[in-house]
């Protein structure tokens, strides 16, 4: 029974999220999931995105927090057009906030929205919201276990960004190893190593984001 | 409906809690629930204890993880009786699950037991598994609003750790607005800050725990 419920959820989930992903494409929107461990620096990524392409781009940002609106308090002072989800106590963002959260924003075509999941390393990548694109932050600090034990996260992923490259050299991280359970899940999304801090390796990321976006 | 059924599921895990507790306390076995984000150190923390407190002093541990058995071959190596639980997708420990690991493991009277939580700042706060000491595992590289984005889990913390304090000098840290976070949420969990890649820290944080265990 329990199970059946769940599957009414997904299953109604997946609707929404094939109604918001046909919105998107139909606007030519790039639609980023974000999604990451608390604190890998998600909205840091979105900043420096911002940063290098200009509010004229026509980025908009959905903030997807249990509680708080700190993050989308720093995007707002940008003047960048965004929405807070409080989940109040939920793991995950799902279609049906998305759907709710795009009707507020007044999205522009061939734009560009950042959804920034709510800081988990589980339970989003269960919940398709219609994204474009499945972008997953891993930071060196965490360490180069991660894919072995968050396997359907980096399974889902179109593309992989390692941050906080500065911290390398106070930190044990096998890099061979970090690759080798990737590629063991995922052999196709690109992985980018970068440091929001320094910006080293931004200027490559940039470009492929860039390049998806044109694409679309 | 959905809400009717969650009910149940919480309802049973709590029955099942009840039990895990009573069972812990007539044996004054001291159960320490240990969550974090995904790496925040909470193996390392354990390695830590049981560097300090040896074998002889009874240690157990519970290792919960989606996907592999890294960190309880790493426990098993060092002759310490561990039981690797993995959830396959499960975005956190129960009740049940320590049911069935407590009844593989043996415990003896007076012991500590490690339950190493799935990393994951939301869901494990959710279910009780019958534990004595609810430990949240901080980092530093995590930054220092955490406590006013997850607050359930700060909430409910017994102790809490502000672990990696080496990284420090690399971040941008405010430890006055993370001490003020959690005090909003917790006035009562102590907070220790420690280094387990130094040392820093441990003495007073160890000497915390063994009187814990001691008055249990």
């Amino acid at each position: 029974m329990e199970i059946k419920i769940m599957k009414n959820i997904l299953d109604a989930n997946d609707r929404l999220a094939a109604e918001n992903r046909a919105y998107f494409s139909n606007r030519h929107i790039t639609a980023v999931n974000v999604m990451a461990s608390p604190g890998s620096g998600k909205t840091s990524v979105i900043l420096k995105i911002i940063e290098a392409f200009g509010k004229e781009t026509g980025i908009s940002v959905i903030e997807g927090d249990i509680a708080s609106s700190i993050d989308a308090d720093t995007i707002d002072r940008l003047g960048i057009p965004v929405v807070q989800i409080n989940t109040g106590g939920g793991c995950h963002l799902d279609a049906n906030m998305i759907q709710a959260a795009v009707k507020d924003l007044a999205l522009k075509d061939n734009s560009l929205l950042f959804i920034e999941n709510v800081g988990n390393l589980v339970c989003p990548s269960a919940f398709d919201v219609g994204e474009t694109l499945r972008m997953i932050i891993a930071s060196v600090p965490e360490g180069h276990d991660k894919p072995y034990k968050y396997t359907s996260m980096f399974e889902a992923a179109d593309v992989i960004i390692l941050n906080k490259m500065d911290l390398m050299p106070y930190i044990d991280f096998d890099k061979e190893s970090f690759y080798k359970g990737i590629k063991a899940l995922n052999t196709k999304a690109p992985i980018f190593e970068i440091s929001c801090r320094t910006g080293f390796g931004l200027k490559e990321f940039l470009q492929w984001l860039k390049n998806q976006a044109s694409d679309n």
